[in-house]
């Protein structure tokens, strides 16, 4: 049997990195997750400016990986509309954590300090609330 | 003031992937954190077959960013200790995470089901018993 990814090893860590180590996967599931952002045009619009060629094969990717669905094809392309499986929703915890670690480290960060505390003092509670409205 | 690391963003998942988002450097921070390894010929000999060229960039770079600090010099560079710092120690809760999700996810995987367990039912408790051991 073939597979399309083969795999470094099957380490919890490693198996992640061959899901999302790069520099802009991860940038894609903020958006869906965080930013209410759904088409490629949403996408290319972030801080970041990623490159329309990363980000299709990113979508491509996160697609083939089961994070990401993509809604019915419309004529355009940029109002094709994705959104995060249940795999993809389930990476929540991760950028929570993340979220936290940058927002303790990053003297600039974006993270809001209410939004830090909240992490800090209910993580559980917040994510529930998170997952309650998807 | 010229900064080293120019930033993309100071959105909290950016600030993240500005440090570690590539292939390799979370496992660097997993044999460090996880695997009582701490010298290059210790990584080298990780079963994902790092190459020198990028194991000594990566290092160089953990240091930069406060993430992994070097012991005293031996001779042989091979003989240098590695370590995480404080910033590399909080890195834990992500990595926890990743491992519950990859553990989730890949069919394959290397966590143990006993560990799996112990991360889904009590994460706070076993996130204390490790920094109980650093």
């Amino acid at each position: 049997m073939t597979n399309k990814f083969p795999q470094r090893s099957h380490c919890p860590i490693n198996y992640a990195l061959e899901s999302f180590g790069d520099k802009w996967t991860l940038l894609i599931i903020r958006d869906l997750m965080f930013n209410d952002k759904q088409s490629y045009g949403d996408f290319l619009a972030s801080g970041e400016k990623i490159s329309t060629n990363i980000l299709a094969d990113r979508l491509k990717r996160l697609e083939e990986l089961g994070i990401v669905t993509k809604g019915a094809q419309a004529p355009n392309r940029s109002k094709v509309a994705y959104s995060l499986t249940q795999k993809g929703r389930d990476l929540l915890p991760i950028m929570l954590e993340i979220t936290r670690w940058s927002g303790k480290y990053d003297a600039d960060t974006y993270a809001s300090r209410s939004f830090l505390m909240r992490l800090e003092q209910d993580r559980d509670k917040l994510i529930a609330a998170i997952r309650a409205g998807w």
